[in-house]
């Protein structure tokens, strides 16, 4: 697709061009001119032989010259007739502001659809609609009805909400500096994928940022994401997510339903595809701000310098709350320190220069920090006190920052009595946020970054034993049969054919039976009676549990008997003879479901009665890479209890890898499996000893 | 305490007076002269005749005319001597500036001692030392030597560091109105509880908040923050404790200790003296900014108008994460709204009246809004769009303010475009935020003093059935032995004592005794055998369970027949008769532990293997009321599983409650009680079936 031409076009034609103070097409119209943008802008307005001093055309068709880009701002119901004529006059990339489409109801769905065709017709990249455009500052180019043209820097930045690209730009106009800022509107053609892969390849991008509100292809997501931080230099990507609470939680019929929300789906899916997910609109413009203005840390420790203790403590918390680890200065850095520290001052981290420090001061203790292999990045801490050089200590930043090659954020906590100083940070693109907390979890997530970079592997499974036919049969059967949902027992012959162990079971009709089938289990059992008329099995001694094989024929019979006498007229068809599982065995929840969009997730957890209480679990997008899976059982709370803690012995971990491993690979055989619950499995020392107690599978309507 | 002479002095003498540029005492001086005081300030430095153009005295006592307020600036080891000659001349109030005092060591703790000796002698109102005075801007008293002097307003602030004051007084220069902002440094006399009684008493004050770095009397902070809660007016207590993660989490010997780490300690403790906990700076000054503009909400159902729904999106999540309800517009409102909102906009909550709304359609849409009865409150955003009016949409806020009573909180997610909109908000005393995410906690915490304010009853308990004579031999003979724990037994004594069931046991010599024990047990015992020689009883046969009493004498035969049969040697010298606890019941732990200054903490949550996984415990300090003790099984994860859900019975709840009261009363008739820990007690649906099967109590030592 022609996505340079629709970003760095030569030309461009205003479809819908106005001088009508406050529209669209004349605030549009204004932008692509007053902006220093270096190509020809036309602008096509029926009703006008001159606009804005130029020449106006009729319609895109009477521009005698090339035209890469259209933009268009004519009422919906026209969209495919301008657009048409675009593509036959060879324009090869086009955005469309107007709403009245997908947004507004089945017409407007039926129209976009419309749309996409012309433009796959023609093969025109095509932006929006509904939208605001994009600005692309290097060029002096506001292609957007967007008041404000920022610095031209190295964030591209895109959002599905116009209205949030305009508080973005305004927020922070003197903080951030973007390659590219873009209002993709509905995403008829170009969604978040298309345009992640695309500014990665644009050498002026360092950073990636986007706004979503909804995903619709989570697989290639986690593909792009991927992609995009194994290359050679590190582009980390940042995303906003609303609805975290509101957006549709479906009440389904199942736990692994209940606890898969689909914010927790998205959670998943970004750590997947090695995307940072901003808690909320702040964080996304601090995460922007330390990315785009710091290379990644070596790991993640940090050294903290402030004027202020309390504050200090402050970011220390934050640090550590947030999976970083305060670096332990070594003997020479502290006794360096200590040499140009007063008395009262902390050679400890955090640092601590006091209230009187000088410019002179945070410098000398920076220098002596930044060149201890102990830090691998640095947290400057300023309050405004009486003799505080805000523009000196900004100053000596810039030096260390240059200097050192370390991350470095600064944290300025004053307004007025910092203009002069944060004017410096900004220039010189020091990281720079108000509160120390800020900082800290900024850095946290630079950390993250580098730490995905290093584990960057993806080692895929190799399955035996899956008897894929088996499974088909069952769950074609099913479906021929219109069932929503498998049978206990038809759900049990699936997870089987895919390797998974269930208490073996046998039907027998007298003693000699049982003895044998108990000789086979060989381990204590349990047995059922079988009758097609008693419901409550336990409530006429119908049930025996914990016998030994050699007791089962005296069991068997002592069983008919008093199931005789206590329901005499009941018909009885002999007994099940089931395996009794091992005892003491950690339950544990497994779990696949379906999310509309974005693919199936897989989920394990701490099962049992515990499962809504803790909702312990992790979820993973199919398919599964072993690293994946390794991740999700870290992920767990419940995880010192697998891998074994304080002398007890946990369970089997790689038993449960490969299992989860298996489930992954039944969703991807078997995409109509809608949900999966597996709860639980219990979970041993022994590989041998594991069973599935309890199973159901959902297939899609 | 002469809190009113410190606070509103009618005269100041400032000892340790300078001219030096830069230095505190000159600073100290000109902030004195320059605000506007009209009280009278006398420089006293024995070098100097005349400073600031006025006389200046040698020694306080040179001053004929009386002295409200002596502010000391001289180094540390004079200021005894300074501070007597002030009490001689009959000064009520002192504040210490010097810093060399109990932070600096243990000749500086002695100085400190010295100090708080002569203030009591004299009976003088002493702030500090080594902090940075107050400020009383009502009075134009800038009394500090922080640069500026905030306007007059309602917030009486106070902190523990003397840069976070600066810092906060920078950063919130144009949002926050002080009534009083106090440096406490050291708080040798005056801490948090003196100044929250006294602030709470002034009609100026309206809200108060507060940084703490640690506290030493949380018994009498419950008490104070709850008599101030209590108050005819709410005047709602903000806190900022630092140290969350990097504190004291001193390594201890049980589950208990290590659970109750210092943070979790205090955050019981603000929420038992109803005070909000800020989570970092930057929160602490919207929750200023929220508490001081704002009315309490008659409950939690929140209302939001934008102009862009991606940020009202954003802000119901925050609301709904931190407790809010989204509030269900009636039918007559959403009529209402649909007329004068265009065909696009939402007139579901959150209200979106579009990117093109003028000021006009916010305040249509509010005043329908804030006239309905299901919301409670109105979290109004705006975004810069083209068309945006952000003074006469500021203005129309103002006017719903005025009108309506109900809190609202703006927010402006913009900079430069909304400079004049900031300016009508702020002057009118409108709370307002930047993030959409930030309003929506700040709108939260309204509603949790809220609704403390409507359960302010303290209900106590009265127990019977306690020996606490039988407990007290006890433990006093462990405390004349020198040991620092009870043993086993031991414990389970003292918590009879105190009414906590153990599982019966009997010490039996044969077959006979066996019997007659397992029948006053009357259900399923344990045998156990009894022999010093013996240390893993299970190894030779010496332990069996579920025994029928009935079967018991056969049993004890067995006993000893196999454990003489394999440890031949031994010394058999009987067996134990335990009773086998019910099977099925829900593990429970339950502790004490004794914080360092705040008090003696209760602990309750999910016991057995999942305590460390999950760490679901709740945390209060003695004495509980009875909605303490509720409060604390709510805050369960497990709570559901207490109560009761989907069908399945729950436990005895009140059997619980009174064992937690129990525990409380332990620990306040023992305050030598530095930590116990019961882990597991077994609850069960049925009060009688309730056992604990684990204790141990350690002594301070």
């Amino acid at each position: 697709m022609h996505l340079d031409t629709l970003f760095t076009p030569q030309s461009i034609a205003v479809i819908g061009a106005s001088t009508r103070t406050g529209s669209v097409g004349y605030t549009l119209t204004e932008n692509l001119l007053k902006n220093g943008y270096a190509g020809k802008v036309y602008p096509v307005n029926p009703k006008a032989d001159r606009l804005f001093d130029r020449p106006c055309y009729k319609s895109i068709s009477d521009i005698s010259q090339a035209v890469d880009l259209a933009i268009i701002i004519v009422p919906a119901g026209i969209v495919p007739t301008v657009l048409r004529e675009a593509g036959e006059k060879n324009v090869r990339a086009a955005i469309i502001i107007s709403s009245g489409f997908k947004e507004s109801g089945a017409e407007g769905k039926a129209l976009e659809e419309a749309v996409i065709a012309i433009a796959r017709e023609f093969d025109m990249a095509l932006l929006g609609p509904n939208c605001l455009g994009f600005l692309h500052p290097a060029l002096g180019l506001n292609a957007s009805f967007a008041k404000r043209l920022p610095h031209a820097g190295s964030i591209a930045f895109f959002s599905q909400s116009g209205a949030l690209c305009t508080a973005l730009l305004d927020l922070t106009a003197d903080a951030l500096d973007f390659s590219h800022f873009v209002s993709i509107g509905n995403k008829a053609m170009l969604g978040e994928n298309e345009l992640l892969r695309y500014f990665a390849k644009d050498e002026n991008v360092k950073t990636l940022g986007f706004y979503t509100e909804g995903l619709t292809d989570g697989n290639t997501l986690i593909r792009t994401g991927r992609e995009i931080l194994a290359r050679a230099e590190a582009k980390p990507i940042i995303a906003l997510k609303s609805g975290t609470t509101t957006a549709g939680v479906s009440a389904t019929s199942s736990h692994t339903g209940a606890l898969a929300g689909s914010d927790r789906a998205y959670s998943a899916l970004f750590k997947q595809a090695r995307i940072i997910r901003a808690t909320n609109l702040e964080q996304l413009t601090h995460f922007l701000t330390a990315f785009s203005h710091n290379p990644l840390p070596e790991s993640n420790r940090l050294a903290i310098v402030t004027n202020a203790g309390g504050l200090g403590v402050l970011a220390a918390d934050a640090a550590v709350t947030n999976g970083l680890r305060m670096a332990t200065l070594s003997k020479e850095t502290q006794e360096k320190l200590t040499t140009i520290l007063p008395k009262a001052g902390s050679a400890l981290n955090p640092v601590d220069v006091l209230g009187d420090a000088l410019a002179d001061r945070y410098l000398a203790a920076m220098e002596i920090i930044v060149a201890d292999d102990q830090v691998d990045m640095l947290l400057v801490i300023m309050t405004p006190q009486t003799m505080t050089q805000a523009k000196g200590t900004a100053e000596a930043i810039v030096h260390i920052k240059k200097q050192s090659g370390k991350p470095i954020i600064a944290v300025f906590a004053g307004q007025d009595s910092f203009a002069d100083g944060l004017a410096v940070l900004q220039k010189n693109n020091i990281a720079t946020v108000t509160y120390p907390e800020a900082g800290a979890g900024a850095l946290a997530a630079l950390a993250q970054v580098a730490a995905w970079r290093k584990e960057i592997s993806a080692t895929l499974f190799s399955l035996e034993n899956i008897d894929r036919e088996k499974a088909a049969i069952v769950i074609n059967a099913v479906k021929n049969e219109n069932r929503p949902a498998l049978t206990e027992k038809e759900a049990s012959v699936v997870l089987m054919a895919y390797g998974f162990p269930f208490l073996a079971t046998y039907v027998v009709r007298d003693k000699g039976e049982a003895t044998s089938a108990a000789e086979k289990i060989s381990k204590k059992v349990a047995l059922k009676i079988i009758s097609p008329d008693i419901i409550h099995k336990s409530d006429v001694g119908g049930v025996m549990l914990d016998v030994e094989p050699k007791d089962v024929a005296e069991a068997y019979e002592k069983l008919m008997a008093q199931v005789k006498e206590r329901a005499p007229e009941a018909r009885l068809e002999g007994a099940l003879v089931v395996e009794m599982a091992q005892k003491g065995g950690l339950e544990i929840i497994l779990g696949l479901k379906k999310e509309p969009g974005l693919g199936t997730l897989v989920l394990a957890g701490l099962g049992g009665i515990f499962v809504e209480t803790f909702k312990d679990t992790a979820l993973r997008f199919t398919p599964l890479t072993r690293e994946d899976t390794e991740e999700m059982l870290h992920e767990l709370k419940v995880y010192p209890l697998l891998s074994g803690t304080r002398g007890k012995p946990g369970i089997h971990l790689e038993t449960l890898i490969m299992m989860i491993a298996r489930l992954s690979q039944l969703a991807q055989d078997f995409p109509e499996i809608a949900e999966l619950d597996i709860n639980p499995v219990l979970a041993f020392p022994e590989s041998e000893n594991f069973r599935v107690l309890d199973a159901r599978i959902r297939l899609e309507k």
